[in-house]
């Protein structure tokens, strides 16, 4: 019979699809580069050409076999080589091949980490405002997702309420930094002072409380902005990676779980992945891709576009008199809204053809996000409508 | 704190992974092209030519944003309209585009299809022998697997047992045809059969009971065989794809969830494997693989040599005195052991550099597998060392 269950999640309205379908359907009236879209957080800069290059290379070099057959189902050893090097270059860590588990992108690579780390009916711990997907991630295992409710001074960590809302129930805490939809950084001394209260919690309650790191921003940082790697600060840490920020490739699904070497279990984990991949359906990622992936490890789009951005918007905004924590990375900007039901102030910028997206969806009320992976071009138009907007209606 | 199930599930022996690790081993002693390595299903034959054409042609053609974007989350439009298109010209079927699921290969295709159909604690029925992972692919998801016992005659269904183990928790019945380990292929007959018993159990029962039809293997049928369309038998069927096979792209992750429009459901079900993907972490397979493969959709690989390999084996084994029904398709003979233990029977072959899988991971004790998909050179080397086995040990 129909699963009643997923049927019913039919029902479930989506704000950011609803905004989407809004800006697609006023394009088809004046254009949709008159549209200043700023919904949704696909990459804007094209890929590098070097990863186009290397495709043809293994199209033209490999045989079929080895680009096409199947791959080994804990990832292909050569990709994971690579990335265990670049990382423990680029971040001072120690990982070594076996602590690297290619995923179908960052979903993938959350998909198996919870189920590594909890079992249903345990707690995960999140940040407001977060990225949605977070709830079905989490509670479509079994777990429970709580959100700690924001610190709104700098998007940080409320550390206050996290202490509170931590207890034995708790498996793990799921991070984003750099942050979407705040546009913020975690600084070292935050995650100094996450990794001393987890370590003292897990004394506490004699059992493991993981971190989950999901870090697709991760080079997304701006300039004189330190972003440093989570895992360094706590050994329970599975580090969630994806190329489709940095490479501009989320059609193609790659990334990858890092399992910290000096984790719980740290040698067993790639191949418990492995067993999970068996229930869920994923055999490994297109092994073309990660064999295209790994050669181009160490560069990423030009994205210099978004620090612009970032700019023009920030500036204008602040002028205007919003409130906004400057973004240290992403190309998300997450201003206070300018009366306290951001719903209602989203909907009236659509009659100056502003698409933003109103906070409550990310766990927090009362703020809205703007994605600014568009073209320089276009942002710029954008801020006489800004203008407009906050004069008319305020 | 470490999921304890996932854990244990590291313990479990696996024969055919053995068996592979063994040919490997043997491989480096006496050269891997001395090893009779029968035990697994990778496709030997290349990729069409035309697909690494495609390939180029896309990465030379087309923006890096349409190429590697991400792309909806329920598939390409394009790519759907085209495997509907193809189904319906070869099948007689009438799929549009919302009845095409795009999925990361036949796992990701049962993933979903098992999800839709089935809630927790309902059985799912399959018949022996069975592709093991079955097993972690239903009850992992916390609905239950059971074999229908084989029809050890021509490996089409045992009605009778079928009938006894149907009842009023029966959500669905999982079938592969043509058949792993077996080659058999299914008759219209069983499957006019099959949907006329369906039909009645779901009367009876007051519930819907699909079939989900596990078809890699569709392309490689034998001459003069019929394949018939396993959907066209029953309305309540979801078709789940690959084109591992008949492409050799088992490393791209590539195929679908087909919907027969006819069955309970049917303009949602596609939605719902949506929702589905957002719980186990599948947003869609990779964009430059879906827009490959759907400009291909109506070659195959040329898979003459796997015909030929058959009736190579087939001639040999029957003349040798074994019992055995001859294949109608895939690259699989599964004769019956000349002992009642088909793991000793195995084990005495390895002295002749023979790699057979025995049969009892398919659910089945008494026969083995070979997996014909190698070098029609390597099988007929091979048969030599089969006489040698069979004359001194039996």
């Amino acid at each position: 019979m129909i699963n009643q269950q997923y049927k019913k999640m039919l029902e479930g309205k989506s704000v950011i699809r609803e905004l989407s379908e809004f800006a697609a359907a006023r394009g088809g009236e004046i254009g949709y580069e008159n549209v200043f879209d700023y919904s949704l957080g696909n990459p804007s800069v094209p890929v590098p050409e070097r990863f186009a290059e290397v495709m043809r290379g293994l199209l033209g070099s490999r045989s079929s076999m080895e680009l096409h057959g199947y791959s080994p189902s804990l990832g292909i050893a050569s990709v994971k080589e690579r990335i265990a090097a670049s990382l423990n270059e680029r971040f001072g860590m120690n990982y070594t091949a076996n602590h690297i588990f290619p995923t179908s992108g960052a979903a993938g690579a959350l998909a198996h980490a919870i189920r590594c780390v909890s079992a249903p009916g345990d707690e995960i711990l999140t940040f407001a405002p977060y990225f949605p997907e977070y709830g079905p991630y989490v509670n479509m295992t079994g777990a429970v997702l709580r959100a700690v409710p924001a610190d709104t001074e700098s998007f940080q960590i409320n550390f206050d309420r996290l202490e509170e809302m931590l207890s034995g129930r708790t498996a793990a805490v799921l991070l984003n930094t750099p942050n979407n939809p705040s546009g913020a950084v975690y600084s070292a001394q935050t995650l100094t002072r996450l990794g001393e209260l987890l370590r003292k919690k897990q004394e506490q309650y004699g059992h493991d409380i993981f971190i989950l790191s999901d870090e697709p921003y991760r080079e997304i940082v701006f300039e004189n902005v330190e972003a440093p790697y989570v895992s360094k600060f706590y050994d329970n840490t599975l580090s969630c990676y994806s190329y489709s920020k940095s490479l501009s490739l989320p059609g193609e699904r790659i990334g990858y779980v890092a399992v910290n070497p000096g984790c719980t279990d740290a040698e067993l984990i790639s191949a418990m992945c492995g067993q999970i991949s068996r229930g869920i359906g994923h055999n490994c990622p297109a092994s073309i891709i990660q064999l295209a992936v790994s050669q181009v490890l160490d560069i990423t789009s030009d994205m210099s576009a978004y620090e612009t951005n970032r700019n023009l918007l920030y500036g204008e905004l602040t002028e205007l008199g919003f409130s906004c924590v400057k973004p240290g990375g992403t190309f998300y900007i997450f201003p206070k809204a300018l009366e306290e039901d951001a719903v209602a102030f989203c909907k009236k910028a659509l009659k100056y053809d502003l698409v933003l997206v109103p906070s409550d969806t990310f766990g927090l009320p009362g703020y809205f996000r703007m994605a600014y992976c568009i073209d320089t071009e276009k942002v710029e138009r954008s801020l006489s409508a800004l203008r407009r907007f906050v004069k008319e209606e305020y």
